[in-house]
């Protein structure tokens, strides 16, 4: 007998029926033997029309009355949920983040968790009942206020419950059957990983792969917990999330020997590019602009510095950010143009990026050729390149991305022998 | 300077317009320079959604997750209203019924009110904040549980919080502008009372008045606080409830006595009426027949006996109870047939019930002769009679209740000078 912690995405528990779906896949774990920590998400787009109704009733929603509001998505999805599990015969309890003891800081709209202290939850296991617990929100115990803990935080709410109980697994459900080679709507030829290691998953989800939530995969890390990423339409095994010592004792040792050099090939439309032209070649100009962007509030994601023209002594600076973060960057720079005394900004929304990420990068050479020459072939150009330990980065035009995810999915021998099955509607 | 609760309704923050026009309304209080407490009901028809919603997913919902279910609705208005008031530049923060101290039995659904504990709220009103409670809702201290005070337990809780915080007075809003001698969708001449006694009030509610739930009004009784019940739409004053303390305080003495015998017309098309025929007339049966239909969970209000047929010694009872209540009455009622010994059932449910509801009865005689003779002239059959202390009910058939409400009405010297204004919709 296991304890183990599921959680469901809004889209799993979007209507009455789907509920009841869920519902049963609960009770199955439990008829099987096993204690279940459920965490739940707000139905469907719940929490985007409460956010509607909270800026039409003020411009700017006072944030403690925000997460007050938000948080009721969820008691209505934990408490239906209960009820359904219960009408087919099976003790079942919801709690609120604040019952289930989950302490956060005050911090409201992107709660950190600072504490779990699930008193009243192991009560209800320790009586035999199913426990049900709202994701997405906690508490503040010096405001004894309610907190959110922001987009994705129902994941991270099931594997700090996970932590704290010491659960076995964490299981995340969505609509997709785990983590992919790449993202099947683009490669139709990706394979679901059965496996995938925390560091390379952090990677590919801080690159644009949005099965789990990068928060949730770094708080698994911490404590040690493996997440199991899985389906709700479908009872197959997932993707397991494993650390190099978990993965030891989920995997013979044979099987482990032969740990594909890349783990998966990972896209992003969703960045765009600012070249800040001529900029004098001195000393310090770089760390000025990168200030005034910073203070403008955007997440420089990528950098490059094209070497000087002799002639000039000055140089052109690129970067990445996110799109909504563009328009702010912008504002700032060319407010400072004169201090900094550059020649002219121009703003580039229809870049993407593509990265292949696998822990075994850190052992093999010619890594990186392989890339840049499936695309080579392909007649991609390059137009940045940013490395990690595990990971290579390249900003491509956006309408080459679909096709490089292709290439380079198959230069990596990552192809599956067949088309992977797509589900309508997206991971969350 | 005063400390204020204001109560709304479901239908006074249906939307965001609504709730808009709510926080413009307690900002002006608060700018009269007077402490606001505000308790909050679900937006519009929340709470009906829910509970459609619990029934999909579980015929029978488990009580202590629909207490958890239905909670969530005041929490979104209640958070949608104190962001509305902050962005208009004034402190408001919301509580639940937890966090205000709200503290009842463990009957989920229907759970009353044991204590008030409102250290939070008085925190909040002394740093200058406007005080948003969530209606409806309590908290169990043994099972730590959230429970709900049942229908119209939104007027409770503003009541209960007057009391505990020993407010001036409870404004409770409606959509309609205070208490009328008589419905004004009935009798068009009805007017608006000023002041209304609280054992009146009692009665009034009791028989039909829907603009005061009687459990608020008892609770307002036991507690000395003032009621103001008045119309969210309009800033002219309600009608104030009050028990004869008050009531000399808010009223200078001339005035005061020439209290009308008779304060209003209350008329009911909620009930049926149930008649046991042939019952052998014998000592013990009417307690049989009452005991049985105790059991089925029919609450009966008007019973009549009639005078045994000396020669069959056999008489009819007939009762009334809400029509809701009938078809369980009717099957435990022939189930027993037998035993009990009568002959028949006759159910009819096209009855009304019109009562003559004031204080002034007690000292003045030839009340019910007016209420006879003028039911008599308008030619309309009475079919059952029950009085208490202040009141005088009539049963009637349900087509004759309109026209009885106008000429009883008018025999006693209620009508106003022209019709009253009626607003679309209901008053919760």
């Amino acid at each position: 007998m296991a304890l183990i912690v599921q959680k469901y995405g809004g889209s799993s528990v979007a209507d009455a029926e789907s509920i009841k779906r869920v519902a049963k896949r609960i009770v199955d774990t439990r008829r099987a033997g096993h204690d279940v920590v459920v965490a739940v998400s707000a139905m469907g787009d719940t929490t985007d029309e409460l956010l509607d109704l909270a800026n039409e009733v003020a411009p700017i929603p006072a944030p403690r009355e925000l997460d007050m509001l938000l948080s009721s998505g969820e008691r209505i999805s934990m408490a239906l949920l209960a009820m359904a599990i219960h009408s087919m015969g099976f003790e079942a309890r919801s709690f609120t983040g604040s019952q289930a003891g989950m302490i956060t800081d005050a911090k409201h709209g992107a709660a950190r968790i600072v504490d779990v202290t699930p008193v009243r939850l192991r009560e209800a296991l320790d009586e035999g009942a199913i426990v049900i617990v709202a994701g997405f929100q906690g508490f503040n115990r010096d405001t004894r206020d309610i907190t959110t803990l922001g987009r994705g935080g129902s994941d991270t709410t099931a594997v700090a419950l996970a932590a704290a109980l010491g659960a076995d697994v964490c299981e995340i459900y969505s609509d997709v059957d785990g983590i992919f080679t790449a993202d099947p709507r683009v490669v139709p030829r990706a394979r679901k990983l059965p496996v995938v290691s925390t560091e390379e998953m952090l990677e590919l989800a801080a690159n644009g792969a949005k099965v789990l939530y990068i928060r949730a995969v770094e708080y698994a890390r911490r404590h040690g917990v493996v997440i199991h990423a899985r389906s709700t339409f479908s009872s197959s095994e997932g993707t397991y999330v494993l650390d190099a010592q978990q993965r030891s004792a989920y995997i013979p040792e044979g099987e482990a020997m032969e740990e594909p050099i890349v783990a998966g090939v990972a896209t992003d439309l969703s960045q765009a590019k600012i070249t800040v032209i001529g900029v004098p070649d001195v000393p310090g100009k770089a760390a000025e602009i990168f200030k005034i962007v910073a203070k403008s509030g955007a997440n420089v994601d990528m950098i490059v510095q094209n070497v000087s023209a002799a002639a000039t002594a000055r140089t052109d600076i690129s970067f990445t950010l996110p799109k909504s973060d563009a328009t702010a960057a912008l504002k700032a720079l060319a407010a400072d143009q004169s201090d900094v005394g550059f020649e002219a900004l121009v703003h580039d929304d229809q870049i993407g990026k593509l990265s292949v990420v696998g822990a075994g990068m850190r052992t093999n050479s010619g890594v990186s050729a392989t890339l840049f020459e499936a695309l080579s072939t392909a007649g991609i150009n390059i137009e940045m390149i940013s490395t990690s330990e595990i990971r290579i980065s390249v900003v491509l035009r956006a309408d080459d991305i679909a096709e490089a995810a292709r290439v380079v999915h198959t230069a990596y021998g990552l192809d599956g022998e067949g088309d992977a099955v797509v589900y309508a509607g997206s991971g969350r």
